[in-house]
């Protein structure tokens, strides 16, 4: 596996030229950069946004239409109390502290790791020792630490390295002590920051004239979509399984977002949210359609032992010996592969990580991500986590709405177990608007839990039970409100709650790493010495299919230009023309940059015998023939039923312009 | 022009039956109803997702594609400094004022307007006149207020009138002392509310972890598209004239939504922002492709003599009589008229107005409104702005940023003018920080000004200048810092403040107004008695293109179903497969809700002859014919290219299923 990001070509990848070149051609540009802009705030320009689409409507394509999909488009703005439901108001935190000399706010973690990664390698140069770039599946990105040669006891050594392998195991608390017992220090200013604070990643706002109901800019898309369970299942007919969808923005107030398009603070998403019987070993009706799909894993057990070697494996076979965990996981995982590659990802930059079991989100019951590499290491940009019950169930518990699935039993079963009978009539009066919270949460409890009720009710009777957010969450029910008994039933239907796997996208991270998985470098390629970057998009996801450029300024030309412009348009194939005065070579190569696959050149001979040439980004080869067949050419091209290759074949090739780019 | 609100067949439109209808098929539903909800916040479902979509598509292909506009997606999250300088946090605000009682929260010149109204028709039904629902062109939404039958004087009755002409023209203050006043009281307590206070309509957070950056939630997104300008100008290769185009969610906190999808707090907007050289009369090149459009307008004067009659004239006519200011506003308007008609919008209800002076937004300099007639009246949907050169010279006098083009001209001009010289290598120690905005302030005055400036430093030896956000707001400059001359100039080149025009059209409205427009009661039609909806979308846009219904269970007919569901997606055309135990008849109901325009039904005859049939959902006709002629027919009635009627015309009609709607 490579540790050190290359071109297109196998050319070292030098970032900054790329994003420089990035800037240049507007695929992005910081936001509010005449106001000095604002860390982690970007803005796509035209080849950004349309790249932006094109691999959205592929997504869509992929997942919504192919698996009919049912796709919701749900609000950004979210009240408090259902993302303190969820868990992210009092989780979805970083531990953050602050220098006290010059007030740098430091992630706490990254901090902690940072310094003890940095005396490690000290202590490495001191030994005489080689010290590598190390390839840690959990680094997300690289952060530049001042290394001094100084020398550590072994004892001291090993402590480090302990600390490192579980940092993501501590809290604000104990990464405190760690910064006060090893004496960590800001190299900005040689003090120790202040204790770590929790600093929650939710953007908060109020909703209304009055503020009295306070609210978050959605962390994720996924709460609309499971509020909205029971009329998505009611939608489909009461059919399971099936998937929601959503595409849509998702905010995040990272406290020190550095890595360009890779950690920003508003971004877009596409997640799916299958639902699925828990019951049957979550089964997919579509397995076999990708069980040969070969996947690059690194599974949980390797990492665990300090390792990053990955297994080249069938889904199939990962299924088939409990790699990964179902076939509904293991499917969407597969497709999660067919996706990149149909999107043009190099797909030897790609791996499959399980999570480790201290590292997954606090709905996780376990999760594998797609990582893709780059310049800035292995980079998390696709999500396939199985998110169990979790997020049904507690937000059943706390509104009391049905998050079910009601199943017709072929052959009705007779259970004995304990049963919970509510008088609702006293019910109501009793307990008043916090009525359906406590029979929400009688309704909810486990067998064992309503044995020892029942004996309650006998011995003292009345039962005490726990109710968060209900008086001081303790609660007395008596006997003549409630029943709770040992009874036999017969039932004709089962009622489950379903799990959820959900396969979520970070797009932007996708598009940068597909960027710099396209990317190369012409010049070099070429022996020359100018920097020429190319970008080979497949044409299916090019911002711009073709570039339609007149020899010259020539007037005979225009209407040539408008005529192919005017075809390619009613056909819904984006083109632009370029009749600047610059060399047909120069225009080229500012396409090449755009990553713009075909180019259309009109000429003297297109004046007359009517034919155009067509070129190809990426050989530079060009063909010619009438206007109708290189319109067709263009079209086969962009909906992928053909490759240049064929193309080539099929039509004369041709050799003047080329000339002009040399000369240039 | 129609007072009420009537389907696509004329029967009188019931708004509650089809907003149900609307819920009970997810288009929209109500977002976080399981947490009782938040007013002004919808989720769209499946149906109302894809149609949101394939309007946005379309939109993209008629704006954006057709010509060439420079797409941008610009971050929502925005610096308090950029919303300061645009006029937003000090003009973005509603008046508000609160019930002491109940605490009844009233925006208050609704609240005005509301009681003088009721009081007015209170006053006609005691004089025994007939009270007229009014067809107020300002009024976005009927409020209910009772009315009592009181007469008032002749003089009041005048005095109110007056007051409600020019409703929109009091600020608080004033809007208070009309409530102080005329004892203007809130019906549900009898009370005078309190004072109005100013509520700025943008939701606001914070930027990063200490807080220090305070934010909003865009309230449009063409602040991004402006400060981009001199990048896209760029990208453009310094041509001039062209537009940006965005299409992005903004946010408003309105102060008491109510009106179901047409007063949202989130919503999808697409703007375009077309820059064009103020001189030269604002000419636009294709100009003559549109002007021969025939639009409805109800122009200013009209509406300033109290009337709403509409003149029907084609665009060109509207621009040479300067009813319409210039060419490029009017071929926007045409435009906008076109794409309306291309979604399905019934173009009888839609009417083109012009604002009031009054009514204009803070910066524009001329407007249209594209509003479409519903059960709620008159629908501002799409503005039509010319926001002159209002934006960009604000965000360049303030960050120094030069959002200019240049030109170069033919010939070059001598100019004599009083001209600003400064002394940079002073000026910058001397102000400071300052010293941009210091010297911005010189280099915008004007030539009246310089003259005087001029006269200031010849007798005193310094000039004043008022510049805001400096000091106190005014700045004192001697005369070895700068130089105010009167001189000759030769120009090369030109410098412009480019004019902006702005479509800008709210994704959510135009989509309700449509619904309306689509929508009819089958039943009513045949003279039933049971109300079957029907949503009558054009195929180009509908949620779903086809429904494919097998027979019955029968499972002869799955392999058929898989076929043909597998053809449509090939092409990209979306499917739904009803093999519910429902009759024919019900299924195909329920997609008549769903607006699905064409349905196959797999039957016996297929299992025999491959044959199915294919079903128009309006007329409820059908053909029949073998696989690939059914799917070419269909794909040519969902791209446009050809109607039912051609359908019908081509392929033998097929009677058989029918029988099975009418004994459902």
């Amino acid at each position: 596996m490579t540790t050190t990001a290359t071109t297109l070509k196998g050319q070292p990848l030098d970032r900054q030229t790329l994003d420089a070149m990035l800037r240049r051609r507007l695929f992005y540009t910081p936001a509010f950069e005449i106001y000095g802009g604002v860390a982690g705030l970007f803005d796509y320009g035209p080849p950004g946004c349309a790249l932006q689409a094109h691999i959205v409507d592929l997504w869509r394509k992929h997942f919504i239409l192919e698996e009919d999909m049912l796709e919701v488009d749900c609000t950004v703005l979210t009240p408090h109390e259902v993302l303190k439901t969820s868990g992210h108001v009092d989780k979805f935190a970083d531990w953050m502290c602050k220098d006290p000399k010059n007030g740098d706010i430091l992630r706490a973690d990254h901090f902690v790791e940072d310094v003890l990664e940095a005396r490690l390698k000290g202590d490495k140069e001191a030994r005489g020792q080689k010290v590598e770039e190390e390839d840690d599946p959990k680094k997300k990105k690289k952060r530049k630490q001042k290394t001094e040669a100084v020398k550590l006891d072994d004892a001291v050594v090993q402590e480090y390295e302990e600390i490192l392998a579980k940092i993501d195991n501590y809290n604000g608390e104990e990464l405190g002590e760690l910064i006060k017992k090893y004496d960590l220090r800001n190299p900005a200013t040689g003090l120790q920051p202040s204790p770590p604070v929790s600093f929650n990643l939710m953007f908060q706002t109020a909703i209304g004239p009055s503020s009295n109901l306070p609210g978050y800019m959605r962390p994720e898309t996924a709460q609309g979509q499971f509020l909205n369970f029971a009329k998505l299942l009611d939608f489909n007919m009461q059919q399971m399984p099936f998937a929601s969808a959503s595409i849509g923005r998702s905010y995040r107030n990272e406290i020190s977002p550095r890595a360009g398009l890779l950690r920003v603070r508003e971004f877009l998403m596409a997640e799916i949210e299958h639902f699925v019987d828990p019951e049957g070993g979550k089964k997919h009706a579509r397995f076999a359609e990708v069980e040969n799909v070969e996947l690059t894993l690194l599974d949980r057990h390797t990492q665990l032992s300090g390792k990053t070697d990955v297994k080249k494996m069938t889904i199939g076979d990962a299924v088939r010996n409990k790699v990964v965990d179902n076939e509904t996981l293991g499917y969407f995982v597969a497709r999660i592969h067919l996706f990149l590659q149909k999107i043009g990802v190099d797909m030897t930059k790609v791996r499959f990580r399980q999570h480790m079991e201290n590292e997954m989100a606090h709905y996780a019951a376990d999760c594998w991500d797609a990582e893709l590499f780059t310049s800035s290491g292995w980079i998390e940009c696709v999500g396939c986590a199985d998110r169990s019950a979790y997020d049904l169930s507690v937000h059943a518990k706390k509104t009391g709405a049905p998050l079910i699935v009601r199943e017709r039993l072929d052959e009705p079963r007779v259970i004995e177990e304990w049963q919970v009978e509510i008088d609702k009539k006293k019910f109501g009066p009793q307990f008043k608007k916090d009525g359906k919270t406590v029979e929400a949460a009688l309704e909810a409890t486990t067998q064992e839990q309503r044995e020892k009720l029942a004996k309650q009710l006998t011995d003292n009777g009345e039962l005490e039970l726990e109710v968060a957010g209900v008086a001081d969450g303790k609660v007395k029910v008596s006997k003549d409100l409630v029943k709770v008994e040992f009874r036999k039933r017969v039932e004709n239907t089962r009622e489950y709650v379903p799990n959820v796997i959900e396969p979520s996208f970070g797009i932007g991270r996708i598009m940068y790493s597909l960027i710099e998985h396209v990317y190369w470098n012409r010049a070099t390629e070429d022996g020359g010495d100018e920097a020429r970057g190319v970008l080979s998009f497949p044409p299916t996801i090019a911002p711009t299919k073709v570039l339609i450029v007149p020899l010259s300024a020539n007037k005979q030309f225009q209407p040539f230009v408008n005529k192919i412009s005017q075809k390619l348009r009613k056909i819904g194939i984006s083109a632009r023309v370029d009749a600047s005065s610059a060399t047909i070579g120069k225009r080229y190569s500012r396409n090449d940059e755009l990553g713009t696959p075909l180019g259309v050149t009109i000429d003297f001979q297109t004046v007359q015998d009517s034919t155009i040439t067509l070129r190809d980004r990426d050989s530079t080869k060009q063909v010619r023939a009438d206007e109708d067949t290189i319109v067709s050419a263009i079209q086969s091209l962009v909906t992928g039923s053909k490759e240049w290759k064929d193309i080539a074949a099929e039509l004369p090739a041709f050799e003047g312009q080329e000339v002009d780019v040399a000369v240039r």
